[in-house]
Parts: structure tokens; C-alpha cells; sequence
């Protein structure tokens, strides 16, 4: 199997193609795994994530743009500005597999430019582009001037990655975007390409994705997406969208609701999968070579938050953007997500950073921030007034994070920086630096135990395990119960999950699939014919340790803990009211540490050694 | 009597000092009319307003800070990136008398600085300091940070000059900001700090104004006070600030509303000083030096439009944000004129171009604008949809104007650009380039002769025609009459009015004095004791004629007209309906030319030898 990157000497604008070794990609297989494994080779340890010396690695896997289903996506890693630990990110649309057709499997971006810039790639040439007129522009503007530019004016036809200004402008929480509104969101990385002065990339080419046994790869293919698409849950996700969720968490307690003080929020059903089905649907979505369609595309026609026809918003995002600031109007919700895309925005901790605002607004008007930090906080809102529920606020600061006007400086840098700002570092719920997603663990034990331990910071595509505690896949868990059989499920899909973010595929498969479905078919794309379901799994376990020797090595991001609220206030309202997570992670980490074989978050020498990650032993030793 | 100027170079961060001899100031006092003759002979003839080779020229006058009435202001001057043309403006505050408490009675901006750098000047000693962490913030937030760093909380000790986002991101209609909320706003020379990269100047100092005759100046000082104070106009301005006007040019059909289509505005009085009186005032507040105190401080406590206690409305920004887009709510001015201010523009002409593109949009719905601009039009607009009297549309393109976002990045160049550029020109009422102030010449007939002649483009300052023609100072006239005295008061006031802006005092004494006001005054401060008021007189019509050498030498700028609409559409609507401009401009303009001694809009070479502009007469030969 052949995996050719180019790496961009952003400082030289000049690009210099480099072959991996087909023994690394058996060891860590594209995407995520060799995006960590790189990155733990060649990112110094302790550098600024916004100096020249960090790199932006955006790789597609082994399955991308093969046509096997669900495989149109890429993933991206560096050193995340946000966390100070490794960071990644995945994201779907046109972009992965684009890139493979365009003749590189991966690209490395290092340096930085002197003056903006913009990279098109076309059938293997590389060219590099002043981008001056497009610094300070929106994504969608952008991708409009790139494509006529390239004379590409079909969106399902080359495909652009891009920034926008809060990339450009260093925020912490933004967002690299691509094909408009599909985001590598977490962890911040816009930033780091911010830095680096790389507004866009476009992509498009007639590259043939090399599958060794085209066969045995049709068969298997078949089989898979028989077996994803006739799932139940794949069915609600193309029904409803990513937001079929906002009723089921919310009955379920676990649906943060004002920044986190709440599990259920009064106005779910209007802000929900089904509401917006009813009300705003243009139509559905999906990403390169997938049936499921489970993006929506949506619309405002008139009033305060017309917005034109464009994408989402997903669940995540009406949640945080809604419920946990209590902005009950979904219209609303459509426009900031509009924003936030356009401006480039990771909508997950924008909503997170807003409501610690909001948290923060209350408290200095109760009299509970430092009274210094009260008053700067007053100056710095000006003519904002972040009360609980107000939209109109939220779309003021969205617009001064991006540009990092009065209050929205402060924003930029994410909502732990924000809250430690004002003297509240409780008031910002994240796990080592990153915001949490919408789900409370609280309600949902098992999240406790996959919020502390996500290698990322907290994040619930490390290990979903709303999949067990509350949509029953692969079984049905109750998601208050302490369970120590879950522990084994959290550190079994985190295992697997890494498999699939390095492949690179979907992860809404995973209800339907286990890491022995993907056998077959990575066998047909690499030649690999002895290929195991045992050392596939391996292969996840090994990139889980690789990402977690980052965080040892820098010497933070290994402790694995809850914040504050989670752990010592129980839930008031729903089925989980009286609720802490601090129960379960108790319960939980001990055992997942011997499942692991680690010692205080951090890998034992003989887990490396079994994984065959000698190499770095030195930074345990 | 002794004018000291430092010359500073922001490319080398240096500053040097230079004294302007007495035979200069004799011949153009200071302020606006020192600004243009140095302009004159600085500035290199057609270059680029926004290089290096620009200069900005920020200079008090005579009078300036000395205590006599309403000497609190500063006159800034300028190629304008806006007209192309001689551009200046005049602001109030405290600026002006604290640079010359500060040690200087002007500064020359020269060149520009590779990175973002503000000023310090105290006590003579001129520092600068790198300013990248105020670069892309507020002008608010820009005062206080350079306050705490200058130890200097008070706003009545020392005084903050500054450009915002919007200079910075060279908008051509950007303002010059002093003291948070007053505006050096008119022909965009905030754009040229922002292209030098001047973020802001710091003043303070306690050098003694030199008054050459300290009893004299008393004794002068108090006739001129008592006569102003005394005057009704005064009263009505110290009452209801310049807002009182809203009512009383409505009345006359001479209030243009929807972009110039219409003569009044059915909410005139929701909008006016009157209304904003009883319902949004906190206090009044003077600039520096005087006690009439038409300044309003306003807030609004709580809805959407929230704005915390901050200066203004005035009445031209609630005209050109109100009635000419027919948003008919004052809480919505009150915050689009405090964002504006924050954000650094000049809010007539971010007025008249919202307004402009409000037509814009209507002609594209109508499919009265080429197709394709049309599509684009509306691409660009992105989420919002500027439909007449809609403020949250208009909220949301002051921040993309700011920072050049979608269709802001158009905005941005002003209304005259913006039409042309849409291929709809007349869709923009502006005269060489300078956006229209508050007042339908087609309902104040002299307006039309002013608006046409006034050397920066299209303006009310040059000749206040209103003054005679509706209130009636120093006589009243009939707005509609055509009359041939009015010629020679729009002549008068234009060689007043530059004096007025040169010694520097407010030209809002102008309804009660004449230039032999003055004389006694000037004399007592200068030591010029055989100063006659003819001579004065001779001064601003001197001033007069070198700001339009400087518009013959470009090229451009010297051929007088209105824009089409007022000369070809009669008013629908008031007292002034079915009236155009065409009449009295065609009346007036001829007579005009006599008076002045200009051909055709040129100074003819024996008007330069009678004003003592021999050194200029190259430029009209």
C-alpha cells in the first residue's frame, strides 16, 4: 500500500512529496494514528502551538474515497493551542477523499508564511497563492472566490478547507472548516493554521485510490453498508440529523441545560431534530460515499434570524448553543450556527464559552466575582448584556470573538481561560482545557469515565458511551447503574474508535459495527492479507497510548479528572436529579487503568513494549 | 506668537521638533487653514492617499485651549482616501487643548510603521509604543488600556485619540475618534493612521498657553461668551443638543428620508432630541472649554438594543442611521451610533451607505440591478437582509463593514463605491465622493449651492446654509426662494466658517457671531494688534482657495454638481414637494463663481495674486 504526503515548507512556499513506510501504516493505518505517531515524532516537546515549530498534519486513511461507505472523511492533528496537549479533529463532506484525488494522501503544513496565503492542489501540483484579499474574510466568501478562481464552480467538485477570521485572529476555540460548513472543530487547530498564515486549501484531481483486490473490496463493501444502513439508529440519524438526540438526552436527564446546572431544558422539544425537521428543513445531506444523509440543510426565510439556505446545525450545536445558555429559539439557533460557521468557529466550546459568560454575567451581578474582575468585565461587554437566553448577545460576542473586540479577546481564548479570567474557574465545565458536549455525566455514568480519560480533553468521540447507557448499542446499560462491565466497553471503543478515525470512516457506524466488520475490507484496499480483527484492535490501543505519551511527555494532559460541578453537585431536576459523576469515576478509573495498563494516567514500560512502541519508552522511563 | 509642531516619523519612530514661522500663521492661522497650505506644499501631487508619502496633519489653532469659548477642538487634514482630494475634519472633546498643554500646537504624521505603534506625548516627551494587542479593538477599550498604562484615569486629565477596527481595516469612511465618542469623522483620514499603523495618541502636559495680552483677552473673551451664550440657537443646543433639529428640518420637507427619496419621515419625532430627552438623556455634557453643552450622554437600559451610559446621538448620525433607512427607533440609533463610535466610523457616511445598500437590495429584488451584480449582491449579503428600517440588519453590517466581512468589505469603500460597484451610481447621494449630510437641498435651496461648492465633497460645513434659510441667522430667508443674497452668505460663511476651523473654535457661535467677533480676541492672544476683520475675513477666503489649488492640482474635485436625484427628481412628500435643485444650483452657481473669482471651478491666477498666493499660481497656469 502507497501512501504519499506532501509537506509544505509554508516559510519557502515550496512542497516536497515523502513517501510512509507501508510497516508504519500497518502499524497505525492513516487518519488519526499516523497523524499522533508523527506528531510525537517530529513536534519539539514544550513549544508554543502558535510558534512556526508546530505542524498541522491532515490526513486521510486507508479506506478514504475507496467508495467504501462512509469513507469521506479526513482528520487533522497538531498541538493544540486550546489544551497545550495533542489535538485532532475529523470532519466530513468533500474534503478527504478530494484530497486523495488531487494526488497526496496526507499533507504536512509546517513553517509559517510571512503574508497570507492559500494552497491549491491539482493533480499533484502545489501552488501557493497570496491570500491578503481573502485574511479577514468569512469561509463562505472564501470558498466562493477560491472556486472561481479554480474555475470549479460545483460543490460536489473539488473541495476547499479554509479558516475564518477567528482562525486567523488566534482564538483557541476556532474551527478549520471545509466545503463551508463541515468543521474539524475541536481542539482549536484553525488557530495553529492562523498562525501559519494558511487561509485555505483546495483540492481536486483524477487521482484512482489504489485498491489491491477490487473484488474482494466490492464484497466486502457490500456487506457493511448492508449492515450500517438497515441499523435503526442509522435510520433516526437520516430521518432527524444528528438532532433526533435533543429529546432522547433530554428525557434521559443528562441535556446540560444553563451551563450546566440543569439535565433537562423546557423547551427541547422546540429546538429538537423533529422541530427542525417540521419547520426549517431544506432537505437532508451526506458526505462523500454515504446513503445515511444525516446533515440538514436549513433555512430562516424572514424576521431577526433570517438565515439563507446552508448547514446544520447539529446536535452538539444546538445544544450548546441552546440549552445551555437557554436560548429556547431554534431560529436563533440557526443563525448563530451560520455565523459560527462562516466566522469559523468549533460551535462546541463557542456554546460552552458563551454560557460561562453568561454564568460569570450573573455572578458579578450577584456580587460573586472579585469586584476589580467584576468591573472589567462590565467595561469589556460594553453594550452586551449576556442574560440567560438572550440571542441577540450571543450573536454580538460571536461576531467580537472572531475579531477579538472588548469581551470577545477574552472568549477567544476558550471558556477555561475565560472563566480563570474572571476569578470562576469553576464556571467553565471542560476536561483539560477542552469544553464537554451535551451529554451530563451525571445522567450518563459511563460519560464520566470518557470525558476524564479522552485523550483530546473532554470529548465524547473518544468513547460514545450514549451508545450503551442510553441507545442500547451494542446493548442496553442502565446509564445510573454502576457497572464495571462498562469500564471494558469505554476503553473498547476508544480502542476501536481510534481504528476508525485512522481508516478514515464514519463513527455514526459504530452502533451498527464492531472492529471485526472492518477486516474484509482493509484486507481488499491494502493487500493485507493476514490481517487480524485482533491486531486491528491492537493497532486502536496503540495509537490510544501513542496520543497519551504526548500528553506524559509534556508533562500535563495525563491526569484524568471531572471539573468541580460535575463531580460534587448533584443534578436538580429529571431522572437523574440527586446525581453526581463523582460515584462512578471512582468506581470506574482504577479499573480502566489495569484494563490499560496504566499507572496514574500514565502508560506502564511493559504496555509500551507489548504494543511494540519501544521507541518511546524514554518518556515513561 | 509661537506654533510648535512635531514632525513625527513613523517609520523610524522618531519624532522631531519645528517651528511654523509667524509669517505662516498670520497668513492661515493654525488649524484647518495651516493644514491645507502645508498639505499643499507636503503632500506630492496624485499619489495614493493610503502610502507612506500621505501625510496626517492633527493641529490646534490660536485660540486652542486658551479659554476663550468653545476653544476646545482640533482640526485634522489630509489627502482624503474617500474624496482623492484635500480632506479634513474638525472634532471636539479635549483632545485639542491637551496636545497643546502636552507641549505641541501640531503634529505631522509622516510614513508609516511596519507594525502597529501608538503615541505618547507628555510634557514635550514623545514616546511610542508597540500597540499589537490593541490592534483590531474598540476605541473604548483602546482608551482605557492606553489610560491604565499612562496612569491617567480621568477623562478631564489628558486626552486619547484613536482610530478602531475600522480604520485599521483602511475603511475610506472611517473616523478619527477623541475622547471615546467625538469624531474627527468626515473623508475617512482614519483610514491613512490605519495604513501608517497609528493605532492611538496619548496627550497630557501642563505647558501655559502663551496669551500675548492676558487682560485684553478677558475683556474679549467675555463679550464673545455672553453673545454666544445669550443666542437662542445656543439655548435651543445647550437643551435638546443638535438632535432639536430632527423636528424642525422634518418640518420643512428638508429631512431626506429612504436614501434621499422622500423629504420626511413619519417618526421624525420618535427620533428626535425632544424624544431623546425625555426618555434615553443621563446628562448633557460641554467639550472642553465651553458651557453650552450640547453634548447628549444617553443609554438604554435593557432590551435588544441595550447600550450602556456612552455620548451621542447626534443629530446627523440619528438622520443618516434613522430616516434615511427608516429605522424609526431610537433604542436601535442609540446603539448603532455607539458601536459605530467603537468601531471607529464616520457616521454619516456609514449612514448613507447603509441606506444606499438598502436601495441596492430593493432594486435587486425589484430586478433593477444587472443580473449578475444582483446574484452577487446577494451572496455577499450572506444572512442578512438590509429591507428598509430593518436595525438588525444594519447591526450586523456595521461589524462586517468593520472588519471587511462579506458585503462589508464593500461598505467599507463608502456609498459612492458601493453603487458604482452594484452598477447603480445614482443609487449613492454624495458630491465628489463625500456622502450628503442631513439636508434635501431641494427643501433649503442655499443647501444646494453649499453642498456643491464645498471643497471636501458634499457638506454642511463648509457654509451652513440652513443657518439663514431656516433659522433664520443672521436673517431668515426663503428656503425655497431663489435669491441671489443667499450666494453671497454661502460665500461669506465659507471664508468664515475657515476661519472659524483654523483658530480653532465650534462653528456652532456662528449663529451669533460674525468674523469682526473675533478680531479683538485674536489680536489679545496673538499680539497681532493691527489684525483687522478684514483682514480675518481675507484669511478664510485664502484658506478657501488653497483647499481648492489642491483639488485643481489632482485633477479632480474642482468641477461643482449635485447628485442626479436632487437635481432631476422632485421631492415627493412636505412643504418642499415637487421641488428639485436643479433651479437654484443653476441660479446660484454662476454668481458664485463671479464673487470668488474661479472659472469653472478653478481660481483664476488674479484671485491668487489678490489673496497672496503668488508661490501657487503654477497650478492654475
Amino acid at each position: 500500500m502507497e501512501f504519499r504526503i506532501a509537506r509544505i515548507d509554508l516559510r519557502e512556499w515550496k512542497a516536497r512529496e515523502e513517501k510512509i513506510p507501508e510497516s508504519l501504516l500497518r502499524k497505525y493505518l492513516g487518519g488519526r494514528g499516523l497523524g499522533a505517531y508523527l506528531a510525537l515524532k517530529e513536534i519539539p516537546p514544550k513549544i508554543d502551538p502558535l510558534s512556526p515549530e508546530n505542524k498541522i498534519y491532515i490526513l486521510t486513511g486507508p479506506l478514504t474515497g475507496t467508495g467504501a461507505f462512509q469513507s469521506g472523511r479526513y482528520h487533522v492533528v497538531g498541538k493544540s493551542p486550546l489544551t497545550g496537549i495533542l489535538g485532532d479533529s475529523n470532519s466530513g463532506g468533500q474534503f478527504g477523499p478530494w484530497l486523495r484525488f488531487s494526488g497526496y494522501d496526507g499533507l504536512v503544513i509546517e513553517g509559517a508564511s510571512d503574508e497570507p496565503v492559500w494552497i491549491s492542489i491539482v493533480d499533484g501540483e502545489i501552488e501557493f497563492h497570496p491570500a491578503k484579499r481573502l485574511w479577514g474574510k468569512g469561509v463562505i466568501h472564501t470558498e466562493r472566490v477560491i472556486r472561481a478562481e479554480m474555475k470549479t464552480p460545483s460543490e460536489y467538485v473539488g473541495s476547499v478547507l479554509a479558516i475564518g477570521p477567528a482562525g486567523e485572529n488566534l482564538s483557541k476555540i476556532a474551527a478549520i472548516m471545509n466545503d463551508r460548513y463541515r468543521a474539524a472543530g475541536r481542539t482549536g487547530l484553525a488557530a495553529v493554521l492562523g498562525a501559519k498564515k494558511l487561509k485555505a486549501i483546495f483540492v481536486k484531481g483524477s487521482r484512482k485510490v489504489e485498491i489491491a483486490d477490487m473484488k474482494k473490496f466490492l464484497e466486502e463493501s457490500k456487506k457493511l453498508t448492508k449492515k450500517i444502513m438497515e441499523h435503526p439508529i442509522s435510520e433516526a440519524l437520516g430521518k432527524y440529523g444528528t438532532a433526533v438526540l435533543v429529546n432522547i438526552i433530554n428525557s434521559h436527564g443528562a441535556f446540560p441545560t444553563k451551563n450546566w446546572t440543569r439535565g433537562t431544558f423546557e423547551k427541547a422539544f422546540e429546538i429538537s431534530g423533529e422541530y427542525l425537521a417540521e419547520k426549517y428543513l431544506v432537505t437532508n445531506k451526506g458526505c462523500w460515499g454515504c446513503a445515511i444523509r444525516c446533515a440538514r440543510v436549513s433555512k430562516v426565510d424572514t424576521g431577526p434570524y433570517r438565515t439563507p439556505v446552508s448547514e446544520g446545525p447539529e446536535y452538539e450545536t444546538i445544544w450548546a448553543f441552546g440549552a445551555n445558555t437557554l436560548i429556547g429559539n431554534l431560529e436563533a439557533l440557526i443563525k448563530i450556527n451560520y455565523l459560527a460557521n462562516d466566522l469559523g468557529f468549533d460551535t462546541i466550546s463557542l456554546g460552552n464559552t458563551m454560557s460561562t459568560l453568561m454564568e460569570l454575567y450573573e455572578k458579578a451581578k450577584k456580587g460573586e466575582l472579585p469586584e476589580e474582575k467584576a468591573k472589567e468585565l462590565m467595561e469589556l461587554l460594553g453594550d452586551i448584556e449576556p442574560t440567560w437566553g438572550n440571542a441577540e448577545a450571543f450573536i454580538q460576542a460571536v461576531w467580537r470573538t472572531a475579531y477579538r473586540h472588548g469581551i470577545g479577546d477574552i472568549m477567544a481564548e476558550g471558556a477555561a481561560r475565560l472563566a480563570e479570567y474572571f476569578g470562576s474557574p469553576d464556571s467553565a465545565i471542560h476536561v483539560k482545557g477542552l469544553e464537554l458536549p451535551a451529554y451530563d455525566p451525571r445522567g450518563i455514568n459511563s460519560m464520566a469515565l470518557a470525558y476524564a480519560t479522552a485523550n483530546r480533553g473532554g470529548c465524547h468521540l473518544r468513547s460514545y458511551a450514549v451508545s450503551f447507557d442510553v441507545l442500547g448499542a451494542p446493548k442496553k446499560y442502565d446509564p445510573l447503574a454502576i457497572d464495571m462491565e462498562k469500564v471494558e466497553l469505554v476503553k473498547y471503543q476508544q480502542d476501536y474508535f481510534s481504528v476508525i478515525d485512522s481508516l478514515v470512516v464514519c463513527k455514526f457506524n459504530t452502533f451498527a459495527t464492531d472492529h471485526t466488520d472492518y477486516v474484509g475490507v482493509l484486507q481488499a484496499v491494502t493487500g493485507w492479507e493476514d490481517l487480524t480483527a485482533d491486531e486491528l484492535l491492537e493497532i486502536g490501543e496503540r495509537i490510544y497510548n501513542v496520543e497519551r505519551l504526548f500528553a506524559v511527555r509534556e508533562g500535563h494532559g495525563y491526569k484524568d479528572y471531572l471539573p468541580k460541578r460535575l463531580l460534587e453537585t448533584p443534578l436538580p431536576d429529571g431522572p437523574a436529579a440527586g446525581k453526581t459523576a463523582k460515584e462512578a469515576l471512582e468506581a470506574y478509573l482504577p479499573k480502566y487503568y489495569e484494563l490499560r495498563g496504566w499507572e496514574d494516567g500514565k502508560p506502564k514500560p511493559e504496555t509500551l513494549k507489548r504494543l511494540g512502541l519501544d521507541e518511546f519508552l524514554y518518556i515513561v522511563s
